[in-house]
């Protein structure tokens, strides 16, 4: 079969960084998953029509009327003073400390991914992140040409045990560790959540090591049982910088992100954000810290807590009601996603074009990995349809994964070739 | 005299391109220049004052009420397309004929060049821009340690046989030259506009020696005189990348700029700008959009033309009643900025601190060069101060003007060390 390949023109003049570029294979899926037929249980995106939304327009218009000439300017590269407040108070109900001298606010948390990485990696250092991992943040590693190294994690979170030997290894190797990337609560894609005691053997091993921690913690206010967990961030403020979101609690639509960091490096952030955006939305920050300072966004945070509770129950119901013998997964205790391993032999890469054509979408495992790996995995995420949809969605992939395994029964296995490259996510994948 | 220096723990950490990272020296200089007392005709803020802000509330409020679900959510890495499509229209006034397909969405123009140098530039190649060129693209090509080679530019604009034989230069030398940024129309610093003529000219160089041309353009609406210019992008689409953006032509605020690149070029873009920021702001997208669709946005541009060339007329009158001899400057036909030239001998950056407390601000001319020059010249901006400070902050420089010349004729001149790295811009400096 004869591929026509498009010629760029220009690929002659690309940076070396941009050779490996590639959109993800998942992109296509993505393209028809979206199509209003097929349940999509591949999606982040957070349930905003949950909002007032007659509420936050007359908040906006107002905001718009009174403060428009300021609302409206350039912003300074670290972001508004008093939002930046407002982020330390946030944080405090995690037991953080910060000062808001030492916030700089993003474009989501992966402006602070991509400038982190800009400042401490040069190519060919090691990036630390679990196995699986965020798919954007991979893709902002590999972007620097960074070496990922994924570490174990089990429904425990990121193993301490594993990490140390991954730093010992690293260590006789010679080779350069940057940082280790971690999302210890309710992490994405896994759904798992690291243990109280792990927290500190995560901390102590990494302070051994000399190795920074970013903690990305988009999810952190959103747990289904008690209250939220204490952010590493709160135990060591010298060698965890902790990244936070607005997407999650409110609403991804004003790209509202931050990081705290120790002084010096917030420092450096700054200079790399002006030098990447001049500034981040003036309006967006204005929005967010009116909606801190008049709306009750602490109950609109627990009636999200509620919602997605509602849907995470309704996803595992419908997983033991029908998943085959063989297929395993994940309990989340918040957050957005359930990481499920399929029975022996099943590939969920290959399979997903088949889920597809039978009406149900899901991210395969593939994309959570560096290296390929990960083809018995998939992430399903409960976040957005409604509980009828993600029903009717789980049922749909029962069938697919049935006949699947029915297939490996009678021709064996099968699977395709890996294909590496700089995977970046689309924002579905967040 | 000792000085005392803050250690950074971090330090053996960062990337190489971090190391040259350093704050601007005229950053300081701000802080105080924003006091209320001082005139400062040093930042580029249009002023925004004059839109119809409880308009503007109403748009945005009801924007919010009718289709909130959308614009809270997650935006697609390329941007809406239905704000591209109306971007093409915009660009459409300037001859330019684009596909809303081959446009992509930015936080600013100032992340399209961000983006653009990261795809194209390694260390060490050469970027051409004009002496001087704007602060901010000059701190972008320095983080990615690039190398800027300037080439002069005069009243008509860059001039194209100094570019020939730069780029003769730099051929024998076996550079390798990635492309030519330029900002042709109402040029930041220096407000002078490239001629038709020679716009012919520069495409056929660039084209000649296989030479990229980044054509940024945000002031080309904001002329005083007759019809907008014809875009470079306009006659050579394979060779040109265009850069728009809607903070002087509406507000800054939301932080909405573009590309539009050949298609290939638009497509390694998107998956830079997913690794970077995953997605701009559905909100700012949504607004801009709803702007261009439902109010009279070219009658506001009118009127901001209106504005902006009074108070350019008010400085040039100033400048020509309180000037002394010696002294010479640009006469911009649109934008925001005059470019002044000091009397031999004096020095712009050591007298900053002297107008500082004589309360007025500019910005010296040093900012606008890679490699220390400019100390004569100095950037003067009209665009945010009303037409009597303006008259109030030239007087006052006149005065510091003629001490400085006073001191020149008595002591001679001295001059200050360089301090070379990576300048990164002030929003007040855009």
């Amino acid at each position: 079969m004869h591929q026509h390949t498009r010629t760029d023109p220009y690929s002659d003049r690309y940076a070396a960084r941009a050779a490996g570029m590639v959109a993800s294979e998942i992109r296509a899926l993505f393209a028809v998953a979206s199509r209003p037929e097929v349940v999509s249980l591949a999606g982040g995106m957070p349930y905003v029509a949950a909002l007032p939304l007659d509420i936050v327009g007359d908040m906006l218009g107002d905001l718009t009327q009174r403060r428009g000439a300021e609302a409206l300017q350039y912003a300074s590269a670290q972001g508004d003073p008093d939002l930046r407040a407002r982020i330390c108070d946030v944080m405090a109900m995690e037991g953080v400390q910060g000062s808001p001298d030492d916030v700089i606010v993003t474009v989501g948390s992966q402006q602070a991914l991509d400038l982190l990485t800009r400042i401490f990696v040069d190519p060919g250092d090691v990036v630390l992140a679990e196995a699986p991992s965020y798919v954007g943040a991979l893709g902002t590693f590999a972007m620097y040409q960074a070496d990922v190294v994924q570490v174990a994690l089990d429904e425990h979170g990121l193993d301490p045990a594993a990490l140390r030997e991954t730093l010992e290894t690293l260590r006789r190797d010679g080779r350069r560790v940057k940082f280790l990337y971690t999302i210890p609560t309710f992490q994405n894609p896994a759904g798992v959540t690291l243990t109280a005691s792990r927290r500190a053997e995560i901390l102590a091993v990494c302070a051994s090591y000399g190795v920074l921690v970013i903690e990305d913690n988009p999810y952190g206010l959103l747990g289904f049982d008690g209250e939220p967990m204490r952010a590493l961030r709160a135990d060591d403020p010298d060698n965890v910088i902790y990244l936070g979101s607005f997407s999650k609690t409110f609403a991804p639509g004003f790209r509202i992100g931050w990081a705290l960091a120790p002084h010096a490096v917030r420092a450096k952030l700054v200079l790399a954000a002006e030098s990447a955006i001049l500034s981040h939305s003036s309006f967006s920050q204005f929005a967010v810290r009116e909606y801190l300072t008049t709306q009750p966004w602490m109950e609109q945070i627990k009636s999200f807590r509620e919602m997605y509770r509602d849907r995470r129950d309704t996803m595992l119901d419908a997983l033991a009601a029908t998943m085959p013998e063989g297929t395993s997964w994940t309990r989340p205790a918040g957050g957005f996603f359930v990481w499920l391993t399929l029975p022996e032999g099943l590939d969920s890469k290959a399979m997903a074009p088949r889920a597809i054509a039978n009406r149900v979408a899901y991210v395969p495992g593939t994309g959570f990995y560096a290296g390929g790996h990960g083809r018995r995995h998939m992430r399903l995420s409960y976040c957005y349809p409604e509980p009828d949809r993600i029903r009717e969605g789980v049922r749909r992939l029962a069938t697919v994964i049935e006949r699947e395994i029915e297939l490996r029964d009678t021709f064996g296995t099968s699977s395709a070739p890996e294909r590496p490259g700089v995977h970046t996510p689309g924002p579905d994948t967040a």
